[in-house]
């Protein structure tokens, strides 16, 4: 004879199970192939005894940070964060008014800072990320990354991060994964906020970096930071970061640029077990803004064509984002 | 009326505390000065609510390699790694039985070795370190380090780690510790073991490095080692190391030559809250090797004389360590 199971029984089990199902992890993303692309590839790799199963120790996850994290026009943040610390320095540098590339920047003249070029742009990075400890810089990174606007939606930059991409990183790490930025940006300019706004603590944040030297003054051990690249963490730069920060290939990355190009090549291809390379596609012009060929920050175009090839997934922001910041 | 507790409460409270009591996790610590210090330390960092109590995100401790963890005498495991190669790889290059430095290597001619100085090292490192893909040099790590012994104990290198050192990583990580490797030695020579034998994983392991180069070659994503030197993670180094892949400062480092001062210096130095430095002092010629001021490899000399100042603590090998290897 088969007992029925008791009443009691059935519902302490099924409450908790319906409780769950309603319990959507990622609820500002709409219900379209994209979000079932990502989840069905966390189900395979998570799924203990399945073929797909990746342990915990490799569910390695890199993000691009600026335009697939956070909002990247109609400049990258760090140059805004440049171009405010020149206008906050002048004073004290009156030749400045006359001499390029600063008096492009305190004249708001984007075209003869744009024709300064890659020595202007050094000569500003020089000014306003070295020549003082790694210390007084994040301190003046933190004094500015709250009290800045964006000039759209005038917000502070970390408000300007994409709710669906929070949601993502909180959901792979409740999975196994360890969540890596890997930005193009400079990585401690990222450093002294992303804890708090993604929950990526700084040994997890890779990026490009400028020399540091050690010393001791006056008891006190410091860094002080060069006015000379040490790395740039862009476009073949991501995979060689990658290998020297985290030492495994990634099983998942995350981008928006062909900067990012490299990064996704070297997570999917050439294995045979699944992989997500994703694409956040700026599509959006009315909650966000709109672009990907034609661009001068966060160019997309070389990625977008080797998409369908690679089997990436490209995300319509207008579309398969209910949401898009907090 | 006050009742006596029921004999089976008392038991069974009284035994998990006495069998507590008596699992200590640094049995082959003697119980000294040195050991008290260490884990007093822990206990400080680790009391919530006391004036010294450090949240774990912050509890950061790096330790170096060489003659810390493991073995460094009667060379360096990776230049013994280095010399191997060379005669592994003479067959196919007949013209080194007569050219410098590879002479001296196949001849055992240290001191011609010595003679060719940093130009001769680096023309070692780049026939044995170079010109190959990380995932080939990866396969050629493993394949010597589980082959190779050590002459004068005649074992694997990785049976000639530091079992007081492995113990004291696994009660540090127990305690909410991070551990990282902040060595001299390369970074793509440790991490393939550094897991299986420290618990150390890639990620938290800095290393000196060549440049790598990422291209895409038959389908496959790979990343080509140049014989250029990128970094050395070694001396004044070792902070930098240390802010690049870490991003904090650590409040605990372990050293045991002149090459860590400066990574002790920026761990201990400048703050009032409790700071561990710990120097490794090689002091046993019985059950290992006894040096510091005049070596070649391993010297120690101004870290030794710094350390009481600082209040660094030495360990002695001979009278600290009930034992060496596991």
């Amino acid at each position: 004879m088969r007992l029925l199971p008791p009443l009691a029984l059935v519902l302490s089990l099924a409450l908790p199970i319906g409780a769950l199902a309603q319990t959507d992890p990622l609820p500002s993303w709409n219900d379209t192939p994209t979000k079932a692309a990502i989840v069905d590839f966390v189900a395979k790799v998570t799924n203990e005894g399945g073929p797909d199963f990746v342990p915990e120790a490799d569910r390695i996850a890199t993000f691009d940070n600026d335009g697939t994290l956070w909002v990247e026009h109609p400049m990258y943040t760090q140059l805004a964060f440049a171009l405010d610390r020149v206008k906050e320095m002048a004073p004290d540098h009156p030749d400045w008014k006359t001499t390029q590339p600063f008096q492009a920047v305190l004249e708001g003249d984007m075209k003869a800072l744009g024709a300064s070029g890659e020595e202007g742009l050094m000569t500003i990075v020089g000014v306003t990320h070295a020549g003082m400890s790694t210390a007084d810089f994040e301190d003046i990174v933190n004094q500015w990354i709250t009290t800045a606007r964006h000039p759209k939606f005038d917000k502070p930059y970390t408000d300007l991060v994409y709710q669906p991409m929070l949601e993502l990183l909180d959901y792979l790490r409740a999975n196994g994964f360890q969540t890596f930025i890997v930005s193009g940006g400079g990585i401690e300019f990222m450093r002294p906020w992303t804890e708090q706004v993604y929950g990526i603590p700084p040994a997890q944040v890779v990026g490009s970096s400028i020399k540091t030297e050690f010393e001791v003054k006056d008891g006190q051990p410091i860094l002080m930071r060069d006015a000379q690249i040490a790395f740039i963490d862009d476009k073949a730069g991501k995979p060689v970061g990658i290998n020297s920060h985290i030492g495994q290939r990634p099983i998942a990355a995350f981008g928006n640029s062909d900067g990012d190009l490299e990064m996704l090549q070297y997570t999917t291809m050439g294995v045979d077990e699944p992989r997500l390379g994703v694409i956040i596609h700026h599509t959006d012009a009315v909650r966000e803004y709109a672009y990907d060929r034609d661009t001068t920050f966060g160019k997309l175009d070389k990625a977008l064509d080797a998409a369908p090839e690679r089997g990436w997934v490209v995300v319509d922001m207008k579309n398969d984002w209910a949401k898009v910041f907090p």
